[in-house]
Formats: structure tokens, sequence, C-alpha cells
């Protein structure tokens, strides 16, 4: 993979870790670390890798967009280039979040200090998010005006429709107990303890078969997508199908029997601990 | 604005307070003002308002339908008319939650005492509710032998189908806690401490920009309605538009230049100030 | 009824109190059990019966599929009878979930040990849940490499997206304490107060009107089906009709006149006692 200019990218195959690090500015997303997202994620979603980890630097996950791209585009001459340049950065973003919440990897954030506006939109795509108890979430946007126009229905699918209303028309900060109460990341940990929560979940996501894993994913989606009696009968249909294939594949087939011979799977021992221990007992 | 039979309006610009005024009924809801509701909720749709300020009276928010409407249905000659009458008296008070719900300003519900059936539907359709000790909650209904059938939608989108299907197939009545871990409401306080809270919130949403917060608040249910993955791209591009529109618009303009020069931007000052002193230290 | 292989059935009218029986598997699910719950609830669909009592036995509710279909159907000869005989097995499971999910009874599930997979799905689908402390959770397919392919959507609905992603992708085991913050369940209590809760439970879907719970959970579930503005005008118009005939059949005029006279209505009283008190007070 290419070196980037706002990521830092570590390879500790079968997880591929992913750091923002624009810290002077508290990790804002600029257009640059956006394309360097769907870049890293895009490369992800066709290797091997098992598990995406995104993190901050230097006390902070994400603190939103950078106001700088937006003074940008507001320096152009007409009206219409300015709409076109705002438009096309916010929808870029957009397009990030949509790429990350469908990634096939499982997608595990660790959060801490601002995680704002796009910050907390890429939380809200995560598979597990843990944060710390200096994090501070929130949506700003209104507050200053303008809109969380590509964040909205990704938080809406996270938390629904009543808790977003109240962040978004409050843009009122929080912290991580009303987080976890409210569904947006799962658990609250203190800072020393992120390291060895971080750890367990790893290991209990890579005790799960790659493929079904990735299968299960992508199913979950549908699912959330599908809203007619007509397609739930559709989708369990092919479902069921999914199912036979990954019974008969080699996953399927490797699970059954590290069941029944009182073992772990192929796939739960070998790759994952190399990756595991030289990640995080640094 | 008119007198009413069934509220009491006060002008608290930019806040619009009402209350619902009928004591000695326990707020029932009748067709009176149901229409009156929709009547008020009209005019602040159109008017500079930011703040629909809900509330109760004399130790109750609202206790449901007015059975007395509901009884002259009854009285009708045919079965015909009878059923028609009770139809339309049943889908006007949807009409009005409805209304209530897709309402551009921010929707504040302050309750008290009993919030059941048509009561509990319209704090379901507030972007934030507060509660006191005294409330209790409840879709009685099916222990009357009939439905929660304009509420209902309301409900399964504030809560979800697993709790809706409970507190209606149970009617059991239950208070704030149960209310706030359920996301019915967003906050319990003690009576004495429901104005502080009250001022706080109002505080909070006039932080933010008006024309943001009613674009905002029309996306988060355009996504809310939104289920297939075409739409979303549908909704995103649009979204992208709106951003750009909000950031050029002046609005978005003073929101950035209030930031850099670290002052509140101009709606948050001024106007607000008069508004929320005036209303809750009598 | 007919006796079954896999099932205790206990009529206890308004009550059918039905006990999943395959103690040595831990009350894991098979092609026989499947077929023979559908049975089941096909009979209590068209009868009297108001509510769906299902329990385990032994210590455990249901540990959910039972791997030793899937070895039968592993040893067809073609790999195209195999897909064949694993999807059917797969879909049955689904069919019986879906009718689960649609049984116009009150379905309440008493909930202890495991709670797997399949068993899982099936607590997904009940009206009300209540656990013990002895009640363990979870979605395990993944780590055995293959998918919760029909119990996926189930789960969505229940307690959403973002929840279901970390379940499913990490298979972790959880007790009842997270299942009622997720929403899986309603209620945890101590073994010794299930039988207790169970019958205030039971006490309270008693109250509510037979066939205004069955209207109810029909709407609550066109409700949470729909999606677009259009259709929830008609759902809406439609409900209000049905408040209509449910205001003016037996059912709502008696409950009209119980609450008038300060009495319980007629489907409150009598039937209920009976099989209340015999059921669990033994």
């Amino acid at each position: 993979m290419n070196t980037f200019e706002t990521l830092l990218v570590n390879d500790q195959s079968p997880i591929l870790e992913v750091t923002l690090n624009r810290p002077k500015q508290a990790n804002a997303m600029n257009l640059k670390m956006v394309y360097e997202l769907m870049d890293v994620m895009s490369h992800a979603a066709e290797s091997d890798y098992r598990i995406l980890l995104l993190k901050g630097c230097e006390g902070n996950f994400c603190a939103g967009g950078d106001i700088k791209d937006m003074q940008s585009a507001n320096k152009l001459e007409t009206q219409d280039e300015k709409v076109t340049a705002l438009s096309e950065l916010n929808r870029a973003f957009g397009r990030m979040i949509q790429l990350a919440d469908k990634l096939p990897l499982v997608t595990v954030c660790v959060l801490e200090g601002a995680v704002l506006g796009g910050g907390f939109g890429l939380a809200c795509v995560s598979d597990y998010a843990v944060c710390d108890e200096t994090t501070v979430f929130g949506l700003p946007e209104t507050s200053l005006g303008i809109l969380p126009a590509q964040i909205a229905p990704f938080v809406v699918k996270r938390i629904g429709l009543t808790q977003t209303r109240r962040l978004a028309l409050m843009g009122q900060r929080f912290k991580g107990e009303e987080a976890v109460r409210l569904g947006v990341i799962h658990q609250q940990v203190t800072a020393d303890q992120v390291n060895e929560t971080l750890n367990q979940a790893i290991k209990q996501i890579l005790k799960c078969g790659p493929e079904a894993n990735k299968a299960t994913k992508a199913l979950l989606h549908t699912v959330n997508e599908c809203s007619s009696l007509d397609s739930l009968d559709t989708i369990l249909d092919q479902a069921a199908n999914d199912f036979a294939e990954a019974v008969l594949n080699g996953e399927g087939r490797e699970g059954a029997m590290a069941f029944m011979q009182k073992r772990k799977p192929s796939w739960a021992e070998a790759k994952t601990q190399a990756g595991q221990e030289s990640l995080h007992e640094q």
C-alpha cells in the first residue's frame, strides 16, 4: 500500500490498523483524508484482512470536517461554481461513509477526545466501537448554521429518528455513557483499559469465520434495507441458499468438525495470534 | 392569533407556548382541541417562531381522547353514519399528529401526570421531551376494547416494534425512568427542576441556526422514510446540495464567521434572551 | 390437539402453554420440532386462545438448530441435493419464525439457560419476554463458519442494525441485563420470581380485549412494514376505519360501558382466573 499524507497505515495482518493523522487539526477531515480513507478501504476490501481498526491520535478521534476546504470552495467566482464545489466536497465525504458502512471487513473504532460531525458519522458505521472517558460526541452542524447532511442517514440508522432529532436540532455534546445508552457505541472503558478491551474484542471477532462474517454483514445490510413483506420472503429464500453454501464450503465443514472435536476452527488459530499480540501490547 | 376554547397560547417569540387547557377532563383531547392544535401549528409553521412548547396544566399533560365525542358519534342513526363519524373523529386526530411530527419548528413537550393514548402519541413526535416524577405513560386502548389506531405508527417510529408490541398488547402504565430507557422521552427530572431543565434545553436549541434546524429536521424525516439503496443515493445527492446552499446563505456565512471570531452567531443572541427569561422564571 | 414428539402442550385456556421438550439436546431445534411448532401455532391461531406461552425445560430454553439434521443433509450424494436439503432445512425454520412473528395471539416467552441461534430468533418475535439469571443469549453461527440466515431479519427488527452487527460478527454471549438494555427481552428477574412475574404479565394481557389485541398486533406489523409517506396515509385511513369498527363491535361497547360503570370488562373476568391460577401456582 502507498504512503499517505493524512493517515498512518499499519499492516498487522489480518488486522489493518488505520490512524487518522492530522493531530494539529484534531484530525478534522479534509478532502485529502476522505480520498485516502476511500483508497485504504477499497484496498482492504479486496485483500485478506479481516478487521479494519480505525483510530485517532494525540487525544482526538476526529473533530469533523475541515473548514479550510469550505473556505477554498467559497473563494470561487460564481455562485454556481461555489455550489458545485461545496456539494462535491460534502458528497465525497458521504461516499466515504457509504463505503465504510458496507465494508466487508469487520470495522472497529477506538474513540477518544473529539468525535464530532463527520467523526461521529464514521463511528456510526462501525461494527464495534469503544470509547474512553475523554471522549466527547456531538453533531454541532446546526449551531454553525449548516446541516449534518451526509451523516444524517447513518445516525438515524444507528440510533433512530427520536434521538437523532434531539442531537441534531440541539447540537448538544455528550459523553460516552450516554453514547452507550443511545447505541452510538458499544462500550466505554477508562483510557488505561482501552487496549485490553480492544484485544478482547479482536480475539472475539477472529473466532468467527471470515467468509461467514462477510456473508452475514452483507445479509444484515440487505435485511435492513428491506421493508416490504414480499422482499422479506425473497431475502429469506436467498439467505437459506447462502446458509447451505456456508455449511458446505470450507468454513462450514471446518466449523462443524472443530465443534465436534472440541477444538478451535482453523481461522481462530494461527493467523490471529501474531496480529493480536504485536498490536496492542506495545 | 385567535383565542381558543381548549388551549392557552402564549406568544414568547421566538417561542410559541401552547398549553392544553381542559383541566377538568385531565386535558383529554376532543375534536375541538384537535382542530385548535392544527390551527395553532399551521400558523406557527408559517411564522418566525423557532420553538413550539407544548404543555399540560393542573397536573396532567393529556389523558388521551375524549370519550364524549365517541358517544355522540355513537348516537347517530345508521351503522354507516356511526362508522363514518367515528372514522373521521379518529382520522382527524391522526392528521394532527402527522402535522405535529413534520412541524418545521423544534417541538418541545413538557410532561406531567397523565400522558396516555393520544397524549402519548403527541409526546412521541416531539424533538425534545422532559417529564417529572408525577408522569404516567401508557397505551390503555386495548384494555377498553379499542385500538391505538392513529398513534401506532408514531410509537413504532419512536421506540421500535418490540417495545410497542408489549406496551400496546398489555396496556400497562409506566413511569418516566422507563420512558427514558425506551426512548419515549429524553429526560426525567423532579418537578422543581423542570423549569431549569427546560430553560437549558431552550438555550441549547436557540444556539442552532433556525434555517439549519428546519432543513435538518426535514432531512431527518426524508431519511427515515427512505429504505432502498437507490433512494439513499438520491437523498445524499440532494443533501449535499442543501449543504452547499446552507454554507452559502446568511446562516452558514454568519456561522463560519462567528466560529472564527470566537463569538456567538447572530441567531443565538438578541431575540432569544427575552423569550427565555420571561418564560419560565415566573 | 395431537400429541407431539418434541413438545409438551398444555391447554390452560385461554392460555396455550407450549414447552420445548428435547432436554438432552438443550432443546436444540430439529426439523421435527420446527414442524410441530408450526402445527401448534396454526392450530392456536384459529382457536380462542389468547396467549401462547412458550417455555423451555430442564434449565434451557433452546440452544439453536440441531446439528444432526445438517449432518444428514450433508450425507446426500450430489452437491445439488445437499444444497437443496440444507436450504429447505434452514428455510423451514425461517417459515416457523415468520409464523410466530405474526401470530394473532399474544406470544410470551419464558427464558432460562441457553437462548442461542434459533432460540434467540424465537425470543425476538415474542410480544413479552422475561428471563432469569441463568439465561445466556447469543448468535454463535459465524463462530461455526455459518450464518444466522433466517434469524437476521428478526434480530435487526428487534434491536436494530447497530447492535445486531456486533452480536452477529463477534458471536459473543451475554446475560439478561444486557438483553434488557438492548431490547431483546423486556425483563430479567431471579429464577424464584419468574412465576410471579409471569402471572402478573398474563393478568395484564388478559385485561386487554382479545379482538382489540389481535387487530392492534396486525396494525403494528403493517405499520412497521410501511416506509413511504403515501402508505402511511393509507394505513392511517384504514386504521381509522378499524377503530370505528372496534368502537362499535361488542368489545368496544363493553369496554366503554365497563369504563363508565367502573367495573372490569367481560373479557377480563371469568375465563382468565382459572387459566392463571392453575397455571403457575403449582
